[in-house]
């Protein structure tokens, strides 16, 4: 007998339809003598529809009320989908985030878990009850509600298997698993049997959205297995663990992000310290900075371009312009958004050569210019025209998946 | 400086208008240097769609679900009321019934009040805080979430008046105030200034649904002044209280209630006991009965005609034909449902002889023909045909409040 917990998105949930199809896959786990936690987002557009909600009302209301709205959405997930489970014969108990033991920080709208106490959710499976918790949620030391921010409820999943010691996390969404490529891109692109914590979470950073940072992150920390799998389909996902396999490949994966602008600053003064300064600019304010280029100008001045996040372009061209760019005379600043970064991903290019000259040989060929490139122990990323994006994958799939 | 509950149901918090007008009642009455908690209801037709929601899954789920998930439509109403608040300007915090203190037993959708505790209410008024409660809800000693029943955010309001040691409980209605009849169907019935709780208690039970019953005990245990005003005027409404100051009138308000029926048992054999029988088989199942009529019918043979509610009915019938009917000969039973009951209601009529001579005299004059009679100290009901029940109103008002 295994504890198996097991994550819905909003979309597994969206309606009677699908919640009755979440209580048949929770339920025939169960039925094999497993204990199973439940962990859902709210369903389908609810969040978007509070959200809606307080606009209409103030566009930047208090984050607490926001929290304290927001997290209803859950409560009403967790209900549905344990008279769900009843109505098909099965004990199930539904429990809010802080009543399934979440104390997180006080930040809200992007509450860290400090601790889950298991007291609650023990005496539930004890009583063998199918425990349905609310994700994205929690309680802080003033007792008011918070929520954890994007990916929340993957987090309180993973959360969950850690503090209950659990044997599999199981994260079902609306893709079988995690795939070479994006299959609706790459028509050849194959779904991975097993990926790494670390593959894994380099093809989060770069925006294949099958599992959020924080949890992959946490699940590495406490080596608790994850499968991604569909809800839809009744397949088995990809194991995403510590070791894997060898597999036949060196790369487990391409990806694309083309939410990014890149930012050049040139005519930069060469004094020491001054790179510090611009990206401090930008650190202060919570703006993450990606992919980092300084070259040489003109008389001995830096240039330094940078990729961020296109949430953040204008704030970041702006904070640039009045704490950087307006200080010094000569300095120039400007922003391309015509860019896409196309990154290959495997932990067996850390011991294989040739894996950056294989890369750069196939864009080569296909006539794609490389802006630039960046790269980890098994991570390469290059920033190309957003127009080549596709072509890029698709010539790098082949490359190194080629067809059997 | 006062401290004022404010209770809002959920027609006044349908949607961003009325909480923004909501918002503007508050905030005049915060201005005036009064602390203001606000009690608030789901938004307008939100517990109606959970219910829709849940009963596409199963049309009778566990109760314990059903209050986790009808407790999500406070959770959203306070949470955008004190959103409202702070876009005027002024400083808001809300609360869910548990942190508001309410702890309650564990009757799933019908819990009672156990205690009210005020630590956190008063921290939040001490901080200046306007303090928006979630209404109809609490937690039970198993910190599992439960809701009040019917009529459980005007009872929440004054039991936070109680607890708290409030001047004033105002409930905001979509009504002026409490009328000497219904405004729609006589159309000189004038707003009365003051009622007092016992004839609220009798207004109430009639069907005039101004105020929950439950709500006007508790005031009239704690000796809450309330006062019921509408949220969309800006006039004062109808103060409930324990002394009234002397009206000029006998009585203080005419009701109907048409959704009950009559139910007539015959042919009872004369032994002791069986009314008692009869009626225990109702009650056992939590059925309520008003007026009885009990009368020697052939061979000594007694009847037992009864009033219950409409909803009733046929549960009604049903547990007598089995339990009852069946295990007597010659026991007939009948139900009637062009049944209307007709009460004048007012503490005068305890120090004044002649008032049901007044009523029995002005229905016969209008050739009414009255079927069953009930009275209190401060209330007289009487039966009739449905389709005089309008016409009643009007003569018992000419009557009981002739034109100025």
């Amino acid at each position: 007998m295994s504890l198996i917990v097991q994550k819905f998105g909003g979309s597994s949930v969206k309606d009677t339809e699908h919640l009755m199809n979440v209580a048949r896959i929770v339920t025939d786990t169960y039925k094999k003598g497993n204990d199973v936690v439940v962990v859902v987002s709210a369903q389908g557009d609810t969040t978007d529809d509070l959200i809606a909600k307080y606009k209409e009302i103030d566009s930047n209301p208090s984050e607490r009320e926001r929290d304290m709205l927001l997290a209803a959405g859950e409560q009403i997930s967790i209900s549905l989908l344990a008279m769900a489970i009843q109505s098909l014969g099965y004990p199930a108990v539904s429990l809010l985030g802080w009543q399934a033991g979440f104390s997180t920080t006080s930040s809200h709208t992007r509450a860290r878990i400090k601790k889950v106490d298991t007291t609650r959710l023990k005496n539930e499976i004890a009583r063998k009850n199918i425990v349905v918790v609310a994700g994205f949620q929690g309680m802080d030391k003033y007792d008011d509600l918070t929520t954890l921010g994007r990916g929340g409820s993957d987090t309180s999943a993973v959360a969950i298997a850690a503090a209950m010691g659990a044997d599999l996390c199981q994260i079902f969404t609306d893709v079988e698993g995690v795939f070479t490529a994006d299959p609706r891109k790459v028509p050849n692109a194959h779904k991975l049997d097993e990926i790494s914590y670390g593959e894994m979470l380099e093809l989060a950073s770069l925006g294949a959205q099958v599992l959020n940072n924080r949890s992959v992150e946490l699940a590495k920390k406490y080596n608790i297995e994850l499968e991604v799998l569909s809800s839809l389909t009744n397949k088995p996902g990809t194991i995403v663990k510590e070791k894997t396999k060898m597999e036949k490949f060196l790369i487990s994966g391409i990806a694309k992000d083309d939410d990014i602008v890149r930012i050049s600053v040139t005519n930069i003064p060469d004094e020491p310290g001054l790179a510090f300064k611009l990206f401090s600019v930008l650190s202060a304010k919570g703006i993450n900075v990606d992919i980092i280029l300084q070259s040489i100008g003109r008389d001995k001045s830096k240039d330094i371009s940078f990729t961020i996040n296109k949430d953040n372009a204008e704030t970041a061209m702006a904070l640039l312009e009045k704490n950087f760019v307006s200080r010094y005379d000569d300095v120039k600043i400007s922003m391309n958004d015509n860019v896409a970064k196309i990154s290959i991903v495997g932990s067996g290019m850390e011991s294989h050569a040739g894996v950056a000259t294989d890369m750069f040989e196939a864009l080569f060929d296909a006539n794609i210019n490389i802006h630039m490139i960046s790269t980890s122990e098994i991570k390469i990323s290059v920033l190309i025209r957003k127009e080549y994006a596709d072509k890029a994958i698709s010539v790098l799939h082949d490359k190194f998946f080629p067809a059997e």
